[in-house]
């Protein structure tokens, strides 16, 4: 085993190695690119990249958007919306995005500080859902801020399967952190965005995901999944109105969405709000509800969540996997529990079993073991 | 003083690091770019990039993908949402686009035939608003097919003034080609696409230009037009649901829009559809709306956008302009011509006076002159 003294040795090695690396690198880029620039200005000029960014507070609809580079956001995932996400934050200048996730991470940080030098990167090409990795995401969600030791203002997941927006949901749980999420549904005509704040609105956990109902026939859903579709057009959407709902959250400007969906088939955009559920499964989030109503009960907030159409879930009820990602309406009648009252256009990935059954007599009920249903919710 | 577990830690980190650094100086000696793919494939492997389009057909959202190569798009203008729809449109495979706009069309060309060899590219850096540029144009919207000497299927709008938009306007009446127009306001924060058919749906001198009410007080409206500001992820959107409809109207799926609005402050999207003007200006769109006609009396249409909310414009009005662009509802209050009967969230660029007054009067009865208002109209 390793001794201390041999591990500081390593690290100073590794260090220099790493300097002498970015060195070569610094040199070989000066070829493209623009100069850093040290002050956001409005002036409009053709070397000022952010005039038209500037041109926001003589509109009067930001403040002070200068601030948007004292911002750190963590971008989890650099597929399809999570790229686009990324390359968005770059152009509006945000101060430092992280981007955890797989083999893409490098070129897009490649191409990302081509876009905007101005911007810091932080890239970790690795799977969050493995307890290592998992450890080091909370680690750099506490202490990744733009001065490291702080936290990031805002983690958003843009990851593609089940697992992973459950650790994201832990970690953000267990730190009181803010986060959005996003998803685009396997078929890709739909998606959403979702404003999770633990303790006021619900998490991931308190709810079965919502996933904007595609009003596709039922004989046309997709059934083994070897290839889920995915649109350009879709993914530059949901990208979009997640980005400009960083942007509201962070900047203080507009209504900021807690659940924005969109339906590409109908052009439709529903959105809700929902409460966190006091009998969610995360000890976590029931720790952060129990703070958020004493902070609440000393000093009351005007425009909290509870203010927004509130959406009925069942409190009395376990949980249990019914019906995955895009639903039909068919199906969601055809569920055995309890549906949540939602707007319309805006359905979940599975119902809630009544509290007299048991999630396991449940799961019996459907055709699907719980496996294939954990497998199909991967997808979502 | 650090524990083994730290330094264990910042060794990982450090050599995660210097991976990356080292990847990344490779990646950017690589000359990128792939091999052109003689046909679009449904095959999933790394090496097709077209396997998520074609999980569309296998979804049941579209039955036949690979027709997207048959088409070719003209693409008005290269700013922010004609940059990103040109990318788009590439990225989905199209058969080819066109590219017609100022100085940045080369670096769009360039940039785009990277990301997709497969797409034919035709570009044309000009002005399309003087008399020789305008008959070049039409000469491309009517020969500039993939196939030379066959139509375009569809022009796009993406251009940031009044001019371009009437010289498109004008050219798609006369040819009676099928254009989608696309806007994003002056304050960045609305936008909307909309889709003409002419002789069918209002044209672009059929009725005020349609915009979406920003809800902004009405104090902060910019009164000078130093620089209009922009967002990226405005334009995300705008451009995303541009090409969403794009596809939708090319290879028959979905619900095509024929007015899709972008409320960025609320997160509201208002839809409508208009039919064209009796009385319209343009004389090219009075004989496409007779053609129309007898069209519609020979073989009647069973979706004719007349079964859609339809929206009265008093059709014994002239036209007289009144307020421009972002309009509050105050000052269309104010405005002395009669408001068409639109839905929530949509508003008009400004409104017609009644018969009785002439043009001339309604100017002096604002504090502008015509050019005045021109000039901001400009600025749309």
């Amino acid at each position: 085993m390793a001794t201390v003294e041999e591990l500081k040795l390593r690290v100073r090695e590794l260090e220099n190695e790493l300097i002498k690396c970015k060195q070569r690198r610094s040199s070989e880029e000066q070829v493209h690119g623009r100069a850093k620039i040290e002050k956001m200005s409005a002036e409009v000029v053709d070397s000022n990249p952010y005039s038209r960014l500037m041109a926001l507070k003589r509109m009067g609809i930001v403040d002070n958007y200068e601030k948007i580079r004292s911002f750190a956001v963590a971008v989890v995932g650099v597929g399809g919306v999570g790229s686009v996400t990324a390359e968005m934050l770059a152009r509006c200048g945000i101060g430092k995005p992280h981007q955890a996730g797989l083999s893409k991470v490098e070129a897009a940080e490649h191409t990302l500080r081509n876009i905007n030098p101005d911007v810091v990167f932080e890239t970790h090409n690795y799977n969050i859902t493995t307890m290592d990795n998992f450890t080091h995401l909370m680690d750099r969600i506490s202490n990744g801020g733009l001065e490291e030791g702080k936290p990031v203002d805002l983690v958003l997941s843009c990851v593609d399967n089940f697992e992973a927006r459950m650790a994201i949901n832990t970690a953000c749980n267990e730190l009181g952190q803010v986060w959005m999420e996003s998803g685009v549904s396997e078929n890709a005509v739909s998606g959403h965005i979702q404003l999770i704040i633990p303790g006021e609105t619900a998490c991931f956990a308190c709810a079965p995901p919502l996933v904007v109902a595609a009003s596709i026939d039922e004989k046309t859903l997709k059934k083994d999944g070897v290839c889920a579709a995915s649109l350009p057009t879709t993914m530059g959407v949901v990208a979009g109105i997640l980005v400009q709902n960083v942007l509201k959250y962070l900047l203080g400007f507009g209504t900021v969405s807690y659940y924005l969906g969109y339906n590409a088939m109908q052009d439709f955009f529903p959105t809700m709000a929902m409460k966190a559920n006091p009998q969610c499964d995360d000890k976590h989030c029931r720790r952060q509800q129990e703070e958020y109503k004493s902070k609440e009960t000393e000093h009351p907030k005007q425009e909290a969540v509870e203010e927004e159409e509130e959406v009925v879930v069942h409190e009395e009820n376990e949980w249990g996997i019914e019906l995955v990602s895009e639903v039909t309406e068919a199906e969601l009648q055809a569920a055995s529990g309890p549906e949540p009252d939602l707007p319309e256009g805006i359905t979940i990935a599975y119902t809630i079993p009544e509290k007299e059954e048991t999630s396991g007599q449940t799961v019996e009920e459907t055709d699907r073991s719980l496996e294939e249903l954990m497998a199909q919710m991967r997808k979502m």
